[in-house]
Order: structure tokens, then sequence, then C-alpha cells
């Protein structure tokens, strides 16, 4: 059996949510690309969020994993920049337990930023049409939770590996009273994959995920 | 040659915007279901639209009118209650013109309410996972022009007609720096094409767009 | 005694609120300017509010009323331009009633526009360091209500009556989550008592509101 | 002379900004608190803002430091959590610098939590009546990046100071036009002057800005 390029997960629905886009997308994504994408569902759930992500990387063997969760009052597709070494939750996850201010992994670094290309791929869903925005903050949910210990499996077991998290909106049917943004599953799909792409792109600026320069008008 | 049950219209792009999702959608609807349904595109003109709508009620000789418009910053599809006497522009229209606080009918009523089933149609667009509300200003630029002219229209010349005005978010593509809501053009047809449903089904509450009710918990 | 010129109104807090800006910064005002001024709260309840308010315009017989109320969610204090003919409650008022979709006055007019200098005041306002914007809804809440009621009284009871209603930001008590805008008592105050000057103003521009023209870049 | 225990520092007005309410803030605090408090007006630029902050505090020798600066569109007072090591800028500094995705300090962690005590700001400012929230993103402009620099010096130069960064909503008068949240300078430097009195209180938990637990319903 060859290995997939990619692994994405998505999250179990939480907070009383009936559904996740999150999951719902990239089940899309795999589905429409069987032979480079894997997508696994990961319980909304601080204890083994991170145990079932090292579980699939080691089933899988990605070359690139894409973690993917919803963000409340969103607009657009928003791949993070950063992830903090922190769980401070204000509701309940999956399992009854809300972490408040408890270090991810005691003693690890303050952050990890992520190694994939950010910007190449937000310019590359805007040039599709989709709303799309680099985030400083995935929050201190279990969003966060998962994708520390994603860049922290890369910075200490995995060093080959590039990894990253995208938030994306709600789904219409979820925001029904018409009080906030959503985003067709369809298009958070096309955002995800197009993502995919410009990872797996040859040439992908993959180490840095940013390009420095300074603009002057001096 | 049969005349079709409803006219609907969208308004050509203004302000900068490349596209209008209100026309791209009601096109979409009228091509969807062409015996039942013509769409036609009205420029965003205040001088001309409301005789451009009238000249395509005389020429279609519908049964329901819904005239739909793009909203800035609104997250849902929102049929409108209420159009007010009154254009009052804060940026120019498309022939270049900018009415501050001038009537739209002197001497006509300050309001019309719409005839149309406002709430079941929202009720209905939610259950199809749609997000929609009912919407209580249709501001004071063409949009509310052209609404508060086709109830005009309705109550001295075309009795008989029902009309209303729905208005829809930008497409994804029109906020590409993900800083607002948007909708999909498929979802933004779903959802008139579901009003179009609400008006056209046997016993809708045609007349009286709301069921007057007090709920007490004396 | 002499009358005073001008009655303010604020409600009683609603919706398991504490408190309610909108009379805690009219009686700021009423307090300030003693000869001029009265204030007076008004139950926030549907089936009294319009008759409270005549009560108090018999008994303090101004020239100008201006009505205030707390807008949820707004960040800047906006002045209505009119009041519909409509009660449509979201919640239940604080006699436990919740009409939906009940005419104020089954017959009146569908809407009133405010007899107050509504863009003079909101450019004073601004010229004051206050956020303020003129508002085309006051929603279909109790707030509409007495303000459809006010106007409904100057139409057809109080002709040399001047009339308007202002709705007002959350105090930054109400919203100590950080979670939306709010505005201080005072500077609330000073804003109502802004529009109260402009009324009052030699020559104020009192039975049209609004003064028409066209810009025009052709 | 006796050393202030608190530094404060605000930034110049930028992009285009007349006022900028940071500084107008930080001022009246140490106007009102001199034996305690200085207060320092530092240049809205990249390539200055750290040095400048060092030389304060080498003049000063508070014990404590707060950094304040503005964050366009918030509505509450918002002290931050982390501070990122990236600078990447969307639009002009003073200076006219715009620096993208450049390390603020090359080899340099990827964050600094701030070692003030957050959570207990926030409360007391709740308690007080200010909308209060904590912030899990400083951005990447001149703000994050004198957060960044500050917590650099404490880890590298200044062991025993303890330090942190608010970030404030605009002032009312910077948004006329009612589109957007604001709040007061007086609430904003009530706001500091309340973390202050947080930091300096006997017992504060300077060390140890969170206190870890888990909420469990198992």
């Amino acid at each position: 059996m060859i290995s997939p390029k990619v692994l994405l997960t998505g999250f179990t629905p939480f907070g009383g949510d009936k559904i996740n886009p999150s999951w719902l997308a990239v089940r899309q994504v795999a589905e429409a690309r069987p032979t480079e994408v894997r997508a696994v569902e990961i319980p909304t759930v601080f204890a083994t969020a991170i145990s079932d992500l090292e579980a699939a990387i080691r089933g899988h063997r990605p070359e690139v994993v894409i973690c993917v969760g919803l963000a409340n009052g969103r607009p657009a597709i928003t791949p993070e920049r950063v992830a903090i070494n922190i769980n401070d939750a204000d509701l309940e996850d999956n399992a009854g337990e809300q972490p408040i201010d408890v270090p991810i992994v005691p003693g690890g670094p303050a952050a990890y930023f992520t190694n994939l290309p950010l910007k190449d791929s937000v310019a590359a869903m805007r040039a599709a049409g989709l709303p799309a925005k680099v985030s400083d903050t995935a929050g201190t949910f279990v969003c966060n939770n998962i994708f520390y210990g994603l860049m922290h499996l890369i910075a200490t077991k995995y060093p080959g590996l590039r990894g990253g998290f995208i938030h994306v909106p709600h789904a219409p049917e979820q925001v029904p009273d018409g009080n906030g943004p959503s985003l067709s599953i369809e298009q958070i799909a096309q955002g995800v994959s197009i993502m995919v792409d410009t990872c797996l792109a040859p040439g992908a600026n993959l180490v840095q995920p940013h390009r420095p320069q300074v603009r002057s008008t001096r």
C-alpha cells in the first residue's frame, strides 16, 4: 500500500452542535482525492486529541498534516500562523473537561509557528474567489491543542513532517437565525483542497512559511 | 405565450463591484424554472429603476414580483418587511447621482409593508439549512427605492399583484480579504427559489404577510 | 409653573438587565437642565407605553418630545428616522407579553417619519467627538412602539408638537465580558443633550427633518 | 529620587489618526498617580520602539512595565496573553516601513507569555463595570513588536522585571461615523489603573499569570 501524501483531520461536533464542518469538509476532500489524501475524524477531547493525531500519523505516514477545526463567528477560511502552549477552555470538551490555563506540554516552548506555506495558500484561495485570511490566534481550546501537539511532534519526533492548521467558518445550516457568517461545506472543502495543492506544489516554500521582506517608502 | 407566474429582478454591479450576486442568483433561478420564473436585470440607477421595473411588469404580467438586491455586510438572506418613502444615498448610483433625503413619491405614504409571506419564507429557508432572517430596513439606496416603487405600483395600478424584496449577502469572491460574511450564489439562488415556492404554495398567506398573535406568560 | 420645553423619556430595564442606560442618561440630562428639560421613566410594556407617554405630554406640555431606548449591539448614538406600524417582539416585555405581527394602531399609516432635525443632530454629536449615526430602523419592540405612538399622537392630537426617538448603546457595565460595544452614560447623556440643543436652536429645521438635495457628478 | 513602581507606555498616533487613546490614557493615569507611575510616549516605529522602551526602563527602573496600544475594532480593554516573534505589517509605521514576516529577534523564541496577573486584572476591571477580556493575539504590528521586545528584555537582561501589554479600543471621537465600538479615555485610563493596582497588590500572582486547574463534570 502506498502512503498518501497528505493527512487531514477534522473534529467531531461539540458544544451542542449537530455537525462539525471541519470533518465534513476534509472527508469531502479525501473522497475527491483518494490517492493523495486521507481524512481522520478526531474527537473534540483535550486528553486524547494529540495521541489520536499521532496514531493517524503513524498509520498513514504522510508528508504533510493539516488539521482543520471550526472557529465560531469567523467569516473566512483562516490558516493559522502560530500555536501556543496553553489550554484555556471556556466550555467543556466532549469528555466534560474544561482545563483552565494548563500548559499543553509542561516545559515545552511557548509557541510554534506552522511550517506550511501560509500566505501562498491564502493567495491561492482568494484567487479562486474564496474568503481567506491569515489568522494570528488559533484560540486556546482543542483546536490550538492539536495544532501545538502537531508542531511539537514535528519538532521532537518527526523532523521531515510539515504541518499546520486551518480554522473554518460555520456551515450555513449552523446559523439558521441569520445572525452570523457562514460558508458552504463545498467551499470550505475547496479551500482546504487548495491548501493541499499549495503544499504539494514543486518548489513550495515549505521550510519557511514566510518570505521576510521590508517594504519601505523612504 | 403563457405568462410566468413570478418576476424576479436583480441589480447591475455598483460601487466598484465587478458582480452583483442579486442578478447572478435570480438569473440562476429563472434558468432552472423557465416556465414559472422570469428574471430581469435592472441598472442600479435611482432615476430609472422603478420605470424599468414597471416595463418588466407590463411585459411579463406576473402574479408575484420579488426584487432582489445586495446588502453589504449582512450574513443572511433577509426578506424585507417595509419600504420607506425616501432616497438618501451614501454613495453615487451608476448614473453618478446621489440623492439626499428626497422623497421617492412626493406626497406618497411614508411606507408600505410587503404583501408576501415573510415569515413563512424565512422558516422555509431555515428548514433548508440556509441562514435567513426578516429585516426591518431595506436602507435608503436604490434597493429601497425599487421596493417602495413596486409597492406603490401595486397600491395604485396593479391591485392584484403581490410584491416584496430580498436583500442577499456578498458572494464569497467579493470579500476575498476574509473580513466580511458571504454566501455562495447557489445558496442565494436556493433561498430565492424557496421564497418563490412559498409565495406560489396553495393557501399561501398572501394578502396578510403576518399572522398577528400575542404570546403571553401571564 | 412654567412648562419645560423638552420632555425626555427613558425605559425601565428589561430582558434580565439590571439597568437601562436610556433612563439613566435622560435623568442626567434633566438634572443638569432643570428649567428646560423633564425626564420620565416609562415601563417597558407594550400595553401601556403609549398611554404613559401621553400622560406625560399632558402633564408637562412640552414643545419637543424625545423618547430614548436601548439598542442591543449598536456602537453609536442613533437618532431614528422612521417608526413603523407593527409590534413584533422576539422577547417578552416587562408584563410578560410578546405580540407577534400586531399593528400598533389598527388602520393607522404604515409609518411616520420623525419631525426632528435628524442630520443636524448627528452632525452636532460628531462635532463633539461622539459616535453618532442616523438609523433607518427602530426595530419592532417597545421602542418602535412608543416612537410610532408619539408620531401618531402628533399627527392626530398634538399638531404643534415635534417628536423623535434616539437608540443608545449599552453602558460598559452591561457588557463586562467585552464581547460587544458600549458607551458611558455620561457620553450618552451628552449626545441626548446635544440633540435637545439642536432642536431648540433658533431657526432649527423643525418641520422638515431632511433637506432634500441631489449631488451629481454628471 | 525614588523610582516609580510602574512604567506605562503609550504610542503616538498612526495610520492617519490624530490621537492615540493609549497615550492619552496612560498619561492620565501617570498624572493621577505621580509617585507610583511614570508614562512614556513611544513613536509607532518598528525600528526604534524596543530601544525606546529599554531607554525608559533604564531611566525609570520600574518593577512593572505595562505597554498599551490601540486595537482597531475591539469593544473592550484586552490585556494580552502572548507576544509572538514576527513583524508582519499591513500598513506602514510612522517611519514609512512595512516589514513582512520578519522575526523581531532572529533566533529568539517563537513567543513569550506575559508574567502579569492577566485574569485577576480582567476580573477587577469587570467588577468596576468596564468591558474587559483576555486576548490571545496582540497582532503583528508595532504593538506586538514592543510586547515581544519587553518580554525578551525581561528574559535576557532584567530578570526581576514583570511585564505585559494591554490593547484598548478607539476613543469615541475616532469613530464619529458610528460604525465601530469605542470607549472613553477616562474609562480606558480607569482600566489601566486597575491593572496597575492588581499588579501591585500584596500577594499578587506575579510569577505565574495563570492558575492552572481543570474543571470537570465527570
